[in-house]
């Protein structure tokens, strides 16, 4: 059995507890908060002990697992000091919003030998998975386009907006990067980025891209598009399509139920599933449990602080691209 | 070129008439119409010339094909004239509502040895040809179970529905009936039949049936259903099913377009093609080909009276099963 | 907390087993299986205690319901026993073969009053509860055909089939007749049915049918088709579509990904989800969430004694009708 | 009756010639082809007459429009001597490769008032017009983004790919900028493209790109993205997505029948239709029949010479980034 000290009560803290609850091997032993009615409103649900005390959570030696679920700019400290504690840690993602820090924070987890997994949960969605063993088993040969289309159906509330400018590539589309270089197991040569704020001043106070196109192009000369929306008002719009020298794949959108309704106006079927959490519901069932076995064999976590590392520097090279509007060279 | 001599200007002559005028190998020389304003206008359309009376069409020698467009019930009588006129014959279904008269009619058919064809025109639809071919090609097996929805926008006007009692069987489902037997190569040994009314009476004043369902037993022992409405407010619906030991084969419903709407209230598509002039446009010309490249072969064309028969009497033995209550023996 | 005590611990008994131990208000506490080591089995996998002695779990007072999931023979001395301690029955589909022992049996219940639920799981499956909704919304309008499919990728094992002739109408079809009563919320005055061996004798070596079409006429005069198979070689076929006066619902059948793949050779998706495990798993899930709301609430539960004793009906005529030939009347 | 001097026999010449013959206005009075044998083949398929001398059929007064298909770069000498002739002009795109001959082209036009279309058939397809309705009713709010997938079988051969380099942008994309200028109703000010030669050096001797991405940002700020392939194996892909502020639209794929196949390994259906002659087949015969409304109603046609100069100066700008790496203004 695997302890889980959880940071982070809010956002998507919540449903890593429950996941964890339903797992056979981990469990949920403290929920750290620094808003400790948070942390105890969670924990209670699950019978964990809830601390505002990251250092008495660590304390522990029953813990085994430090998860992160707070904001983007706690990530890489709460990493050290759990390296330093000798906990193995899953940290949401982004790692950080800063190269330096991410490079720094490399430095202690290998001093420290620290099992580390960043959880890029679209690498666990089985249609999306799919899709990669399809690549990988050759089905569209040598891969030459890939265009990902990325939408969420709203804005993040302003305060969160305004934390993380540019947060459509540093944490949207830094979703869709990671996928990028995990299906054609390719690394990014050339970026091109430009957005637009497209939703009106009430939505969008501080005039932050929510609008953005990407146009990349790997080490293999293969080319990629990325698209991303604030307000795909028809659902979360999660589609990935892979063409290749033999055909094409393409990941649809999941709905809620499978109903099709006929009548004179034509025929219809529900929206998309509304966010993430719906959507990803399986995905990150399935991350957990990945992480859970590389633990218990005491084997490298699947996703590792290097491909933390080079999902930010295409979303930092996707920032300075739009900023800049000039293309911008990685590699 | 074949010359054609078009009886019935109204309904489906039209439409025949225009793909007889696009056909390479055919020409239009006659519309025959008791009305002769409407064989007039039908006629000025495409060039030909215009008669109350089969008669003189008949005794036109460049005549080669006389095709009859006219009320199911005049069929029999059109078809000995022209036989007997030496004419090659393209009839529309029914051949006729009476077994006694095909009967009659084949001895005049086989006497004067005439190139007989019966327009039973959904065999020519490209997608239900694939099923068809794709049976033909063991692609699923022994075929075990059939299931057909053909469904009708609307009912036909009152004094239509009069004149051919029962007509959701004898007008309807007779192409069903040729498809069942054409698609598994293979005759129904037993039938039961249901049916309601269920339009109002405004709109069914007859109170003749307006939807039904049939169950058929073929000789092989496949089971085959077949649904009926004449009121499907969504378009023409005309699907088949067909189930076998290795498989499944749909032949889906057609639209006019391919666009998809997403929108905060779900995915729409437009309603199916409204009707059959839409929905089998392909399978008139497709038909009109086959029939004049046999004539032209001098074989004998691909759906003959014998075809025109069996689905007959398989109409009757529904309107026999939907009346009595019992199933009815056929083979 | 509601403690439940599983009968049967092979076949679905696993199942139930884990939704019970993820439910928040639920507890398996015993389970009770003639084989001592199958029970020890699935009872170790959740804390339960095991015994084969089923009055043992009965003299529990801590036990609250009893869920059924043994063979349908011996169900309705199960439930009895249940009723007679006092404890709430869950029980499997269908609830027996024969309707004489249900009759006896509902006069225990009543005495006892006794809580009691019939799991015809496919009453909570989102998509045809969807289209439940949309019917009850008059989306539709009045119903007039209902077709169902119904077919699963294989036959049981020799001995399952022996054990229960026409187990194609008592054990398959049955929750397709329950889906004609619940979702047109009608009862039938009559069915036809049809059946044939299509397996081969290796596979099917009891001859007991393994295809079958029903055609069934409602108190409304709604026409209802439900066809089956025991080969469905593309996966389990799980397709209902109602027609109205207004328009046409299809639930449509689920996959185990949205992976579209294009080739040379065409457009090619996953076969089906393989059986009713994988494609009914959220309805096992809401349909014990919705019995132990009942429990809770003192509420009776949403699917009773009678509603397993009119499906059981309407399988008996349909058995009957098939080996007569002959319609019969129910009502 | 609108008479028609068709100039080059091959490639689109014949599908254009067929539907002169089957619109009720128009006739095919010569076929002008250098190769005279060509002339003479299509020609006397439809009673036409045949010439290798432009001048002898401008000189027949009873020609009112000579339709341009042959290479691009004959194109504007052409147009230049039919203007000059009096006749109206359908040419088929790109009306040249050379933006400063467009212009003198341009001022002969004008001079001699000459009605003159431009063939960008795609604005006339049904679904596509479908989406071009929809958004102009606002369907989906105010346009943030279009993506287009433009996608060809196969390469053109090695002569016509050496006859006009970065075909890609010029021969191919250029219906996507029309499209988009259409669509938009906007105007780009900047693109990005960037391409590669991904087939091998048999099948694309001359290294002339054969994939290649494009993003454009118009003047609205909305933001476009088109990619195209000389290799879908799976068939002639065409695809258009346009996403607003209320929703999204997609002009789907055809594909030549609508069957689905279910078999163990899956579900499957046809690959698409094979090019352009079969999945434009129907905006062919509508833009000849606009074409030929105008120039009966002495209306401007709806696709001028200033559509053709735009959308080539698109196409230069995309090959103009391609060659620098460098993003390019237009406007």
């Amino acid at each position: 059995m695997i302890e889980f000290c959880l940071v982070g009560g809010g956002f998507i803290g919540p449903l890593h507890a429950a996941n964890i609850a339903a797992h056979p091997s981990a469990r949920l032993a403290w929920v750290v908060d620094l808003d400790l009615a948070a942390a105890e409103k969670l924990a209670g649900k699950h019978g964990a002990r809830a601390t505002a005390s990251l250092d008495a959570a660590l304390a522990d030696p029953a813990v085994g697992v430090v998860m992160i679920c707070t904001p983007p700019r706690t990530h890489t400290a709460i990493i050290e000091r759990a390296a330093r504690a000798g906990k193995a840690v899953f940290c949401e993602k982004p790692v950080d919003l800063d190269l330096g820090r991410v490079d720094a924070c490399a430095k202690v987890l290998e001093a420290t030998r620290t099992p580390f997994f960043v959880a890029f949960n679209r690498r666990f969605d089985p249609s999306h998975r799919a899709l990669f063993d399809a690549i990988r088993a050759g089905d569209i040969g040598r891969p030459e386009m890939l265009v990902l289309s990325s939408r969420d159906p709203e804005i993040s509330p302003p305060d969160y907006v305004a934390a993380m400018p540019y947060g459509i590539f540093y944490d949207t589309m830094i979703h869709d990067f990671d996928m990028v270089r995990w299906l054609l197991a390719d690394e990014p040569v050339e970026i091109t980025a430009r957005t637009a704020c497209m939703l009106d001043t009430t939505e969008n106070p501080h005039r932050d891209p929510d609008t953005a196109m990407v146009m990349l192009t790997m080490a293999s000369g293969a080319l990629v598009h990325v698209n991303s929306s604030f307000r795909a008002v028809y659902g979360y719009d999660q589609r990935i399509e892979a063409f290749g020298a033999k055909g094409m794949l393409i990941s649809h959108n999941h709905q809620p139920t499978l109903l099709e309704r006929y009548d004179a106006a034509g025929i219809r079927r529900d929206p998309l599933l509304r966010f993430f959490v719906e959507r990803y519901a399986e995905s990150y069932a399935r991350e957990l449990d990945d992480f859970v076995r590389a633990i218990g064999a005491q084997r490298p976590p699947t996703i590792g602080l290097d491909d933390g590392r080079r999902a930010l520097r295409i979303a930092e090279a996707a920032a300075a691209s739009a900023k800049s509007g000039k293309s911008v060279a990685l590699g």
